[in-house]
């Protein structure tokens, strides 16, 4: 039966600063590097064999899937990354901080850009030193597809051609694929699995460092609810998650 | 022009310990790891952008190749592993200490099996603790292609399709690849890309965590000599590699 193990990388050194990231490449903090070896450890300990991994094209996800698989003692999983695995891009609001930013464009707007499903924020300008564009990791894909900002309508519109054709292969083979990505990479494919309407997925919250396991059929549809590895752990870190834009 | 750069894994807890180590899986030691970090370095200060990375399916050279791209900002590099990589199979010599080796069977039998070109050591038996049948790295390869000994003419014949058919590829269409692997697997490729004799082989030593460079031209030949991105430290790491069969 075809497996499915999400990972949220954990937290990052902006996450820690509280400023928008998007495809800007920070780091795991080192709160994210131990969260990355607690995914691991639970991932051993639920006995689970990943056949295939996925990651995105930044840092601090694959940090998080080289560390978790190093705690489970399966570094040599084959891997694949796509920059379709991505966080969301966050547009002008890249690198700045959450509350200026709430302070600067209002309650309203923050929670709109932040939780609307397809209103995205103001374009990135290309000469702003948070741009993707130049950056050598997107070198062998069509320039034009490098986003300036996306909701997460066109999140869902970049990463589901990935899903379809590279992940659902392995899945509809019987392996155990396991994605290490982010939050909004992440929410675009539980929305999908779980068929969440636009409307409700603004309260879909994925606590980071818990891998959420789906046991899917063989038209990968979810047999039952997914599983969070450490569901009290789960429970807590998406309450902090939803709590993170109230912050000053 | 296409560019290869060879990494041989640091060191390992079992070099630490002077265990002939083959195919078990052991991880880094805190020497290896602070090794394949100044490999990273090196290739951050050299300037060298790589486009695709190779390596065993063996842990040790896994975390060289993460460690080294995260310290020269590569994590995203594209990867694939092949255990045609691997490091020589020791054979029944797996797991036990060089030195005890050297005098339970003699300096003559030792140096036979450690640099002769094509005598492989005894064959280890299946119900070895460091047999490889059953471990699920291997589940995708037909069965009977996991040694149980292995000479270095072994390992080349073993190595050289996954360079013919994946890594020169890469190489053909230009690429900078960078290739994470072990002693015995990287003389094997040395030894064919510099047509090093069967008889010279064995007095070639590649030290651990210095980058070696080829610069190759559209037939794959080295346009001139390799070079290692820290010359001075090879030489004293190839030295101390020589000298590794000769401690108590």
């Amino acid at each position: 039966m075809p497996k499915l193990i999400l990972v949220r990388h954990g937290q990052s050194t902006w996450n820690e600063k509280n400023l928008f990231t998007g495809w800007v490449d920070v780091r795991l903090s080192a709160i994210g590097e131990k969260e990355a070896n607690r995914a691991g450890e639970l991932i051993k300990e639920a006995g689970i064999q990943v056949d295939q991994l996925y990651t995105s094209k930044l840092s601090r996800a694959i940090q998080t899937a080289n560390i978790a698989l190093s705690a489970a003692d399966q570094l040599y999983v084959p891997v694949k990354r796509s920059w379709r695995l991505n966080e969301r891009h966050y547009g002008a609001l890249q690198g700045k901080d959450k509350a200026q930013t709430l302070e600067q464009y209002g309650a309203e707007k923050f929670q709109i850009w932040r939780r609307s499903f397809d209103v995205p924020p103001p374009p990135i300008e290309d000469d702003s030193e948070f741009t993707q564009v130049g950056d050598v990791r997107y070198n062998n894909i069509d320039p034009n597809v490098i986003p300036k900002s996306e909701s997460l309508a066109l999140v869902i519109d970049r990463m589901l051609p990935y899903w379809q054709d590279e992940i659902a292969k392995d899945l509809l083979e019987g392996k155990t694929v396991m994605v290490a990505a982010h939050g909004n990479s992440l929410r675009a494919l539980v929305k999908h699995l779980d068929k969440i309407s636009d409307d409700d997925i603004a309260g879909l919250n994925i606590p980071t460092g818990i891998p959420l396991v789906y046991e899917l059929d063989s038209k990968l549809q979810p047999v039952k609810p997914a599983e969070y590895l450490d569901p009290e752990a789960a429970a807590a870190g998406a309450a902090a998650v939803a709590a993170q834009g109230q912050k000053k």
